[in-house]
């Protein structure tokens, strides 16, 4: 049997030659890199520009992906696909001829709202969440026309569940776990987790300490058991990694994360005063070497081969497959 | 024989339903469309956006093109491959990184300088003509790396021998016509002539009427004899079309062209205070219908059908399938 394919569909690292070097110890076909928090059009594409530079300078290890088949490639020549993503609709301000540039330039996923109200979404962390905007509908259409996934991680419930009722292509949850696991305002509800896989979406778990059940104790067997579970609340065909590894980026940048410029006070999300900057990795996952853990984790907790195979990366290579295009 | 391609490399209309209608009756396969003149790069994304809404809504008469096999598809589908070029470097502002943004978006040409001193090149306006500058030799080599063509229709002599030399691939001068024919400032002279075409570049014959031998007055015969003597000059594979058709574009646009917003003054280029705006067009050539004339031009003049065929289309072809795609 082919090795199956490995994708993770969220980090958000301080990039550089050693983590590259580290997707290819670690067998990582793909990974989904967040290149905009909280930056406008303009910004967004320095951050693209600096990709490219990297992908100038380290051939041999990454190349940008914009298809399914970039992660065939990248497995046939022994690199990392990288494909990009945004965490906010910031990058395309208020236009949405915007949403089909970022499409030709690569990117792949777009959060309708993170954290706060946007012109398109509401946030997990407002008070009330009137749902999806005029904008957002209007958004949410041509993001389905031109293969721009609605990613819906960062986003209030009642936004979430309607996001998948306007799109006509499934959505995803790039990073997140399951709220009965561990109580995290930003893991979802089991209605939220079961709409998403009836309409064709995917969900990733995610390994950032704040979303873990014991944070940064939590055990390999208690997320891969999270996981197990969650395949049988959504169908084994539903579910993938969505690492959110923040590696080797300074306390600065979970800040910016959390208060880019919409505020002049401190904010901190997830965190607390005593504990404002990124909390520790949990012993079995810090980078890209140690997906192995994981995969020998799943098989500890009952998955079949193939069971494994889908949750690291098969899964997310067929939604790669069928929604990364124009809409026929 | 299969009818040969059929290219028109400079075109800067106000572009509309009609005049995609009459690119398919001329049988037009491919036009590489002006823009950008002045805009930075937000104002050029704001115009792809615009050309985006024209693919969207008239996806049976035209589409994006991006490389050389798009124009065979443009034959086989009936439609007309639209490719994106810029007069002038104001689209890549002071960043070098913006080069393989723009060929991503789809760029394929892009002027170092339009008429007056860029930060790249000298216009042929100006009095001097100090050569390609410090950040020019790098654009140059980062446009040879993408697969963006150095185009220097509007470039004075020096910068434009100087680019040839420093390029690693052809340049372009996409519209313009022999200097020998008709003394205008933007004509070139037969030693740039030579120089391009031993460097492997390509020529495009323009039509704009300050370019012609008798303006708007200038015969089919004289302009296809002048073309068939620069193919004795240059060689029949260097030469093709440019015709720099300004079609249904009112008086204001050509301000736009010459002014931009480097002056206050009124320029007027090529123009006078007497003939300020458009000029009319030659009788035998009005829009994208009249590229039979031309043809027939070429034959009565003693082209053979299989010259005809290349100065029609058949040598850009070759030029694109060389040109657009990444160094090797």
């Amino acid at each position: 049997m082919t090795k199956p394919y490995r994708i993770d569909n969220l980090q958000y690292a301080n990039w550089s030659e050693k983590i590259f070097r580290q997707m290819r110890m670690g067998g990582v076909d793909a990974v989904h890199v967040t290149i905009a928090y909280h930056e406008n059009f303009r910004e967004t594409v320095l951050n693209m520009e600096q990709w490219n530079r990297w992908f100038e300078q380290f051939p041999k290890l990454i190349f940008q992906g914009f298809t399914g088949d970039d992660v065939r490639l990248a497995r046939k020549t022994g690199r990392t696909a990288i494909f990009f993503g945004y965490q906010n609709p910031s990058p395309i301000e208020d236009d949405i001829g915007l949403v089909e540039i970022h499409h030709r330039l690569g990117a792949r996923f777009m959060q309708l709202s993170y954290n706060n109200q946007s012109l398109l979404a509401t946030g997990c962390y407002e008070a009330e969440d009137p749902g999806i905007t005029r904008m957002g509908r209007e958004v949410i259409a041509e993001m389905n026309r031109v293969g721009l996934v609605v990613d819906m991680s960062h986003s209030a419930d009642r936004s979430t569940i309607e996001a998948m009722e306007l799109s006509s292509r499934p959505i995803a949850i790039t990073h997140a776990n399951p709220h009965n696991w561990h109580p995290a305002l930003r893991n979802k509800s089991d209605d939220i987790l079961k709409a998403l896989a009836q309409s064709g979406g995917m969900m990733g778990f995610s390994v950032y300490p704040h979303h873990l059940q014991g944070k940064s104790d939590c055990t390999l067997e208690s997320f891969c058991q999270m996981i197990a579970d969650t395949a049988d609340l959504m169908g084994i065909d539903h579910i993938g990694i969505g690492t959110d590894l923040c590696q080797d980026q300074p306390d600065s940048i979970v800040e910016w994360m959390r208060t880019g410029r919409w505020t002049k006070q401190i904010d901190y999300g997830e965190g607390s005063a005593s504990d404002a900057g990124f909390p520790p990795m949990p012993s079995w996952f810090n980078d890209n070497r140690d997906f192995d853990n994981i995969e020998h984790g799943l098989r500890a907790v009952g998955l079949t081969d193939e069971d494994v195979g889908k949750v690291m990366g098969e899964n997310w290579l067929r939604f790669y497959d069928e929604n990364f295009g124009a809409a026929s």
